[in-house]
């Protein structure tokens, strides 16, 4: 097969961490045979400083043409707290996810054995947890008309959903839950919201045609609430972006492996992989940062692919090097702490 | 003293929680020389039944001319999953907020010794946690204006703020951070939202008025995250509506003692009362419920009126309750379950 995949490597860690899903892409490639075509392109804090754009024309192309995107992460510390700033790399993100049409964010919060302990939960409550959070992504009040009246005295933003928006998320959902164990969670504000009604509704409207799919629906704060009691009584969870943006954030941190964490975000056309943690910028430069996430990213990317057993292998070689102890200092435990680059050649070495 | 105190038990264990509140209050008001008048009224499904209105104007005259108002519960089962009902005991709750004028909603959350390891949180993370979310309870997307276009098709929630509001909202923070560690934490979605970025800029206008208190910028996903990591890092925080319903039932699960956390919600004529439990509709009617946080609001309530000495009062006997075992099933742990109605007897008794 041959790949073209758009490379991201974004600001921080970004460019460290995507180096090493690259070396470790590249050994599956030469492993199955494929062909991969990397395409870097500009993105981020670093964008700004290069073209005066957090998200560049010239990059957009690069992406809507590829067959994916890898990406690593943006934010830069010189944006922090200056949320009038006029550029920033955070409209580059929501300008992407818009411009590619990346509807469905998805993460999954699992527990890796060797990291349970790491957890701020119990052990008892989180075994065995093996979620997904399908968060709505291009609308909902991201996207929607905002402003000030009464000379800025007054500021709104909108939550707007449309019922096509709903349906395109949940059928996502369904399927996964088909794949799965055949549980869908609809996650909303129904009881004060009139966009959750529509929610609500359109969801109940498609369960007909998923008969073996068992739908709940719960509202957001007794969600917020039940993650952190008991993460694996969810398993598929489809919500709309703001709720999606603090659910997943929360779930990231209970299974104590958030360093590990991949995602995707779906298009329609071309979807993007990600690690969910941020662009850590103190340790840039450093060869430091955990790249597990990233190379379980470029995972789901191959499974995405429908190239399993290449993913597979991935899998498998990030487990053996938790379970050999090669990791970064994150997760060396007082045992020895490999550098980023070290752990990117072990994978690539060992698969 | 002479207090004037509506009295709305609502549904499910509402009735039962409140009538030990009322014994407590009554044994502290003998003690130390106040007298009480209570003035029961209607609200929730038990309104709805009776008089077909979850917040009859019958109801907001006892409110609006007492002093202060202690709350059970409202909900009930057969108006769940029918988030389109015409009446709903919700509406009740968000009318009688906005016609009282509570504007915040006060939601501590603290660890009890005794309880500690009861937390799906492990005990190093939670020791020393000790802190209270203040929710703008009046406002944003709970108020704004909502709606569908197209034929249904499309839903919008819009959420506004003006600057009073949250200046109201703020004023509070910075004074009840006076009183404590002098750290504010503002919670918002300022990187997204202009709402968010009229808290931002708002709260910061404020800093000169309080040069003592050390104010952070925090948006709501990162907190979502950290509050389940480091519970104890914060201590007082002031956020939207919205964020604040997530938020504050996020945090009361960390410590481990929800069935005992107590809540106010402040006006700026009367405040309310009330456990942050629900109704519980499975345990009504059984004089099992749990009435410590119904009894910790009565306290609560006490100290807003500068009754000092008789809210510690309060909070010692319930220590004591819990020291010596007087609980319910919930806290009993293999030990005698004392009843509701024989916890609220013990602690009247023992005042
Ligand atoms: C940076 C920010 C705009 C973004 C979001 O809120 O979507 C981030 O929190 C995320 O979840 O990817
Ligand atoms: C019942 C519901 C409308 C209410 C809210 O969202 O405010 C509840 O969740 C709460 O937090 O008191």
């Amino acid at each position: 097969m041959k790949l073209n995949i758009a490379l991201l490597a974004g600001d921080g860690i970004g460019p460290e961490v995507i180096d090493q899903a690259v070396k470790v892409s590249n050994a599956i490639a030469q492993k199955f045979n494929h062909e991969i075509n990397w395409k870097p392109a500009l993105t981020g804090a670093a964008a700004i400083e290069a073209v005066g754009e957090p998200y560049p024309d010239e990059t957009h192309e690069i992406c809507a043409n590829a067959d994916a995107v890898l990406f690593g992460a943006i934010g830069h510390p010189r944006f922090d707290n200056d949320p009038s700033a006029k550029v920033r790399p955070e409209q580059g993100l929501l300008k992407m996810r818009q411009k590619l049409g990346l509807f469905a964010n998805v993460r999954p919060t699992f527990t890796f054995p060797s990291l349970i302990d790491k957890s701020p939960l119990k052990r008892e409550r989180i075994e065995g947890t093996d979620l997904i959070i399908l968060r709505e992504l291009t609308g909902g009040i991201y996207f929607g008309e905002r402003g000030r009246k009464d000379n800025g005295d007054t500021a709104y933003d909108t939550m707007t959903y449309q019922r096509f928006e709903i349906q395109r998320l949940a059928k996502k959902g369904f399927e996964m839950a088909m794949k799965r164990s055949k549980k869908l969670c609809c996650v909303d504000k129904a009881n004060v919201l009139e966009s959750s009604r529509l929610w609500r509704e359109t969801v109940q409207a498609m369960e007909k045609d998923y008969p073996e799919v068992e739908v709940t629906y719960e509202f957001v704060d007794a969600v917020a609430m039940r993650l952190v009691q008991w993460p694996s009584a969810y398993d598929v969870m489809i919500t709309a972006n703001l709720f999606g943006d603090i659910l997943t954030d929360e779930a990231s941190v209970i299974a104590g492996s958030m360093g590990l964490m991949p995602s995707s975000s779906v298009g329609s056309k071309v979807s993007l992989y990600e690690p969910i943690h941020g662009s850590y910028p103190q340790a840039a430069g450093k060869d430091i940062a955990n790249p597990l996430a990233t190379v379980l990213s470029a995972a789901m990317l191959f499974e995405d692919m429908d190239l399993t057993a290449e993913a597979q292998a991935i899998r498998d070689v990030v487990n053996k090097s938790l379970a050999e102890g090669v990791v970064t200092e994150d997760l060396a435990d007082g045992g020895k702490a490999y550098k980023t680059s070290e752990v990117g050649d072990w994978l690539a070495a060992n698969l």
